[in-house]
């Protein structure tokens, strides 16, 4: 791994960044016991990083009876994997375990998702969610009424769209940047509770 | 096309926009002549509203030597042709016309844009671009480094990957909310300069 | 489009056509107001220019109640953008957009045709047109009764195949020779009516 | 194979063919001592029956040092292979073991031409060929300047293209209609010269 | 075919084999007529030969109601067809031909099984056989219960898989040693019963 | 995990195996700590069990200068992960990552092998196996004969599509059956030497 930089563009310096994100960034290197490389790969280029963490916050740090934060990530790892997504599988997988206490469904999803022990609500959210990441003309009006049989409210069908939508163009700035994930990830929500550190968010 | 919806999801109206938004929705209509579809339809989610707009606007409002406002307009209509999102090509691709003042370039590229009449500078971009944007585990360091021996900056390769993979989000949406291209985009561009209305922005 | 040549094969002067070839041509350049660059195309080979024209004419001039001319040209249009042929969108396009008075559905359709605004007939004449067009062996006796239950007699039923697999032959003709497009194509048909010349054809 | 149809569409009685069809046929059957299917299935259309003969013997019929006529048989079995048409790779491959007076090559090339003990110059072709059968947009002017360099004239490589074009349609009609190949093609150019019939035509 | 080697890779003499693949040999040769070359081919790495028809032998020398020996060497035919393996298709097509005694149904399960003239078990048979060899993904609870409605035991249905996947091991193995078939296969079952020499296993 | 099933198909128990593979079952499970559960699902069908295991064991039980075992682990991790093979990318992950005395190396070459920091002879290696899982008839002569440009053996490369073809056989079996991994695996390799249990087989 040593051999891996972060990214194929510069690495702004901590020390060099607009405040409003130098704050932010300390505030997750704080939380997570680590700074995940993807905030360091667009230190470079503040306004796209501000618009890409509001995105990020908007869609993934909430919690619906439809749709759950670990559902939430499911939906990114099943996504990711599709495109062959390194960063994103292995940093939001870490991130699924954590918050669906499951050390198996990343795995699980990213590798099958479609045999993996889900809910048939999630099997759903998963069947249009990579519908719409590798073939999104594909995507029909029944697909999304299909999603409110199962639960989900017109809020939660548009967050199943729009995460799908924010990490299709996450995964291709990954692959373009060929940005690497932290270490720390790879063992993340594997281990029995307690014997690990924070989860941290990716 | 009147009895195609704007969008699969609700349209909230202009005075219930927080006053930011309000504000940013008017200027834009008093610009365009015309409020595009994408600003309706993401006026339901202030936030990611606000975030998407950003992103847009730090990515194609900027004119560099090699990479001017016309070239980051072709690079969404190509990748968005690819992805058959209407609503981005229709929309980008007047955009692209009169930014290029180009009458034909817009069709071209959307089509078959490996044979339209473009610099091999342009021809290069797009190779990278349409291949990110439909493999994007398929990038190598050496296309990067290609773009480069074109003339292109590493902010230039930079906004090359960002802006294909703001478009992969962008054509997702689109066809997920099945997003329709107001009237207007479609003829805009195509005429001689003096006989039809302002540019107006996607 | 100056620099864009018409085919990367010889262009015969029209002194030098066969006489009922000039004849052709003549009344086609009359009624057009231009020569659709296919004719000019395959004048250096009369044998092969008389057959395709022949084939052309008996399966687009017809006006059936199952299958109009504007359907016909519908199906061009859904199937050569599947091909990313330029010529075949956007001459076929322009027809289309007169025949079938719209200055908009030759792009809805040649972008994103299941989501056009068409008849439950038309998609379904398309689904299976496209069908055959990417996947022909994927085509079933059930995808020719499910026309027949749309109204198609067994006739309407052929034509849609063999205007698919006619143009099959067209698209891949016209990416061999670089075919381009008149100029004139890519503007008829956007206008209201009365401003714009005769609608020629392709 | 007594229980497949020729054709799912109508099959015109010999009798009630126009004169110039009727005498073709007649001449057809006499010389290979069958009627292929095809002639069958299109007698209802006489039409376009008479466009598609007259493309086949424009391309077909012709033998040139740089594509002879078996050469232009193998273009057609390797591009309706790749459409896994039947028909055309049973008839056509029986006329390609008959025109190259080779038992295998028929099976060799419809199943995998790369490794086909084919010239260089064949090779450069069928690339050229089935890239155009399955990608049409992918073909390049580099693509046919190769061929030229294998000794083909500007002739040739017409033909290259316009075979392939034709038999894309060929390919598609046949599975539109479900054409099943006589039962006589399957064997013909299998056996040592002398101990079987004539060639035929396809 | 004189000129294609049987391998890439070595072929060590008969008389070099070790006794128990000697002796199988041998047997083999004599009942065939010929060797086959798969054997030859394998004959450099014993042990790998010798699980090779192991596995062979435990899957295709079974007769049962649900799924006879001719049917097992149709699922050989149709899923190496969608590998382009031209090993597999001519050896299993000439025993497929000779234990269906039917001199056609190679040929059509090989360029097109889908509208091959099969009964429907056999058709679900082969549903399901291809669609394991080209997107193993894709199979499902449903795809293996379906096969049990049309009559096949739990252990014909384990049968239906281990075959499809044996043969994408010889298939790949095949292709990476660029196989050639022996020429005595291309001709096997295609004659009249009695006027040819003895099947041969492949 | 508990939910899910090992196979299915039948498992049969322990005591009710054949002598030989009892021995070697029970082998296998002391050594490991557990029965790998592609060894229950086999249990069934004892012929195919045997052929299996050989072919296994003739093939990654071997340590060459141009192909160790690690190497032999991570071939299989890459080609299954191509295939979306849960079991195979777990349990030979797992053996990767003890055999590479690396935690990461099995989740970079499962997730996106082309960026994985690999020598470049290992990525030669997989990009030829990688090929020959995907799309078999795309290999050629000079696929293998780069390899040995890398430094392998006639034996290694060999070896190459050897163990690539013997995986697509596995990959597809456990998709058939759903064959799920056991627990252990998921963990095995990522800790620090010594805190975790025996590497065991796969």
């Amino acid at each position: 791994m040593s051999q891996t930089p972060i990214s194929r563009f510069p690495i702004r310096p901590p020390g060099e960044l607009p405040a409003d994100l130098a704050e932010r960034y300390a505030e997750v290197a704080d939380r997570s016991g680590f700074l995940p490389n993807i905030f360091a790969a667009l230190a470079w280029r503040p306004d796209e990083a501000r618009a890409f963490f509001a995105m990020h916050d908007a869609l993934m740090e909430k919690e619906t009876p439809g749709l759950s934060k670990a559902d939430r990530e499911l939906i990114v790892v099943a996504t990711s994997a599709g495109n062959d997504c390194l960063y994103c599988v292995v940093a939001h997988g870490a991130v699924a375990r954590i918050r669906a206490r499951d050390p198996y469904i990343a795995d699980q999803v990213a590798v099958d998702w479609r045999k993996a022990p889900l809910s048939p609500r999630m099997h759903a959210v998963l069947t249009v969610a990579t519908r719409l990441a590798a073939d999104p003309a594909g995507v029909t009006a029944e697909d999304l009424t299909g999603l409110a049989g199962h639960g989900l409210t017109e809020d939660d069908v548009w967050d199943v769209g729009m995460i799908t939508s924010f990490f299709a163009l996450s995964n291709r700035l990954a692959h373009f940047a060929a940005l690497a994930p932290n270490p720390e990830f790879f063992l993340m929500g594997r281990l029995p509770r307690g014997t690990e550190g924070a989860a941290g968010r990716p």
